[in-house]
């Protein structure tokens, strides 16, 4: 069974809104073994939407519309509903009286223009709304299943979780989602890795995406009972794992910065900071973590030379020798900050994050990024594509990657960033 | 005018992953004058890509597609562009030759599979992406112009500002989109000092949103001309401005990073930070804006007290007096960081982020912004609602708020913020 969800609305089609409805019930629909194939966006259009209803109805057995149920003159999904149906909307007597007994459980009166949400149209039925003035619509067209909420989150999750889920039809299958995060190689040599595992139409399906700086692994699995798709995923993962090796950093909620900071917990050690062009980017990453203080102890911004020498202590004749951005000044301010700050490790970046200040030497996208721990301190550098901010976020989780590296006593892949 | 926006990617029609890409582009569109009238996400699924490329050229003058373009199997955009075309697809080569360029750039060795991104439809072109493998492709369909880009959004924004919007068709009528951000007073304060300048249907339409911490007021003007337009815009955004006084960060791409960086430039000041619980997030704003090297020196993270103590000099007794979330820590944290890194200002914060550490006398939200300059320390204490997330975001922006502020000579509302 497949599902098309439509979003109706002209402040999703020009951007004002972004629509979180659609991700919303294409995860409960895959919950219930229910693939959503494609999602369609119209605005207060009445023909728009009356057209999209009647080409979703083609392409799917279960259809549901969000949007477009208020009063208000731009609120045509009822219209078009029947326009879709071929039918005529009348004004529905019991969903008139539960609009009303809406208005008298909030204790205000209810405006005129309410009585267009109890139009239902002839083919079609109502569905009931506790939370809100909206009533939902449901109606067969053809082989399809349509059922219509309003577009307001909190009321359409609410008629999704007592009106729609009730109703699906008990699905036989199961599908699970698995996400394995890798940083330190791009998604062309990620997808290399694992080219055959990722054949059309196989089961599991496995494909890649990049986000946020890091290219991740989508496991999705099949099956009649979720036991087995259970099974399916984790043998999958067990396998992508296996191919990957060290550029695993965890699964599903897991980010470079929890995988760091639980592998310094489970060591008891700490470690701080000493940020140039990422200007503070690590230790907000860090500290995005609740119960971050337990390894993080904080760290030293040096966006300028001059703080670099006098909170850093690095030497001077460094930066005129090497330049600020540079391996051994990227090494200095790693061994500054973890003497300084008294922490077990060190991590620091400097570099060139652009769009200004590149030159032919150290063009825009070079970073030096060092650790400095009790056995050393290592440095290594870069040139990383993108804009600023993904300079910046590359170089970011490369520092922490470089942590998290030596603490599994893993083998610094170093020409991959 | 009008576009329809085609979002390709299982991870997107599965609801793994929020499409924001079409929400960008739409708005970028309006300001072009070309109304967004659908949005369709499909899967990799390349008869479904291919079908919704086919539809959307029937319904719309301009078709934009992103994603799919990536080197892996499941990244079937370009095979689809070409079904939709009814051609073949073949290797450019001068497509390769630039993606071969981008590996030596970034001094990495190129996968065989990326040979893949060079294959562009025989009835289409390639267009350049410099900031990442994946190239654009561009064809006529009917009487529809098609672009397609990476699905990345770094990589989808870099190609929209400098493949497609510069060969967009001037528009003849025009939608002005016009945004101006508030920081100091809650959505409903806003509404209510404009509430008579939020009717339906006027023209410009005035409407408030909430996004990253802030409260901004949108103003869409529709004219003849772009002309009008723009008047009719200028004219809302000034009656605007009046109503809402200093707690108008400024318009459009306007940040509060932006506004305080300009402020400073302007005087020839500098800055630098001090943060406990916001963990390096202000630093990362301030540094988010190329060229901020010019007035923002650097800062330190001192996420734990011993920090606090050893590089910026809060005596220890103040911190056992009053606690490390106080007024005077705060305070003594701008102090001491505006000394030793010889800054003309400096911002600091102190708080509890949550979810745990919060105490009866101080609840979790709690944060204490210090600003010291040469004519000395003011602080204030504030309780900040939300999660973790939005009480660092929103307390990093008071710390800048309070800066802004001071040089622009308002008065400062202690009790917003």
């Amino acid at each position: 069974m497949n599902a098309i969800i439509i979003s109706v609305g002209t402040e999703l089609t020009s951007g004002q809104t972004l629509d979180t409805n659609s991700a919303y019930l294409a995860r409960q629909l895959a919950a219930h073994g229910i693939a959503t194939t494609e999602h369609i966006t119209v605005g207060d259009d009445r023909a728009a939407i009356a057209d999209a209803i009647g080409l979703a109805a083609t392409l799917a057995e279960l259809v549901i519309v969000t949007g477009g149920l208020g009063p208000t003159e731009d609120d045509l999904t009822r219209a078009a509903m029947a326009d879709a149906l071929g039918c005529s909307f009348v004004e529905d007597s019991a969903c008139m009286a539960e609009i009303e007994e809406f208005f008298r459980r909030i204790n205000r009166p209810m405006n005129a223009i309410n009585r267009t949400q109890a139009f239902v149209p002839t083919a079609g039925q109502a569905i009931t709304n506790k939370v809100g003035t909206a009533p939902g619509l449901y109606a067969r067209l053809g082989k399809a299943e349509i059922f219509v909420t309003p577009g307001v989150p909190s009321e359409m999750e609410w008629m999704f979780r007592n009106a729609i889920e009730p109703r699906l039809a008990r699905q036989d299958g199961m599908i699970l989602h698995r996400i394995v995060h890798t940083f330190g190689a791009g998604e062309s040599d990620v997808g290399a890795k694992i080219a055959d595992l990722m054949k059309r139409g196989a089961n599991p399906l496995v494909g890649t995406t990049v986000a946020a700086g890091m290219v991740s692994v989508r496991i999705i699995a099949s099956a009649e009972t979720p036991e087995q798709a259970r099974k399916l995923g984790d043998e999958m993962v067990a396998q992508v794992r296996g191919r990957l090796g060290a550029i695993v950093i965890g699964e599903g909620d897991v980010t470079m910065a929890t995988a760091v900071g639980e592998l310094l917990r489970s060591r008891r050690q700490t470690v701080a900071t000493a940020e140039s062009c990422t200007g503070g980017l690590i230790g907000k990453m860090l500290t995005d973590i609740a119960g971050s203080s337990d390894y993080y102890l904080g760290g030293v911004v040096s966006y300028s030379n001059r703080i670099k020498t006098q909170l850093l202590d690095v030497p001077e004749d460094l930066l005129i020798q090497h330049g600020a951005v540079s391996e051994p000044v990227a090494g200095a301010m790693a061994e500054g900050c973890r003497r300084r700050l008294g922490s077990d490790w060190a991590i620091s970046v400097t570099g060139v994050a652009g769009p200004g200040g590149g030159t032919d030497s150290k063009p825009v996208g070079t970073v030096c990024v060092g650790l400095a721990g009790a056995d050393g301190t290592e440095t290594y550098k870069s040139v990383l594509p993108g804009t600023r901010e993904i300079v910046r976020l590359r170089s970011a989780l490369a520092s922490m990657n470089y942590l998290r590296l030596r603490l599994q006593n893993s083998q610094f892949p170093k020409s991959n960033v």
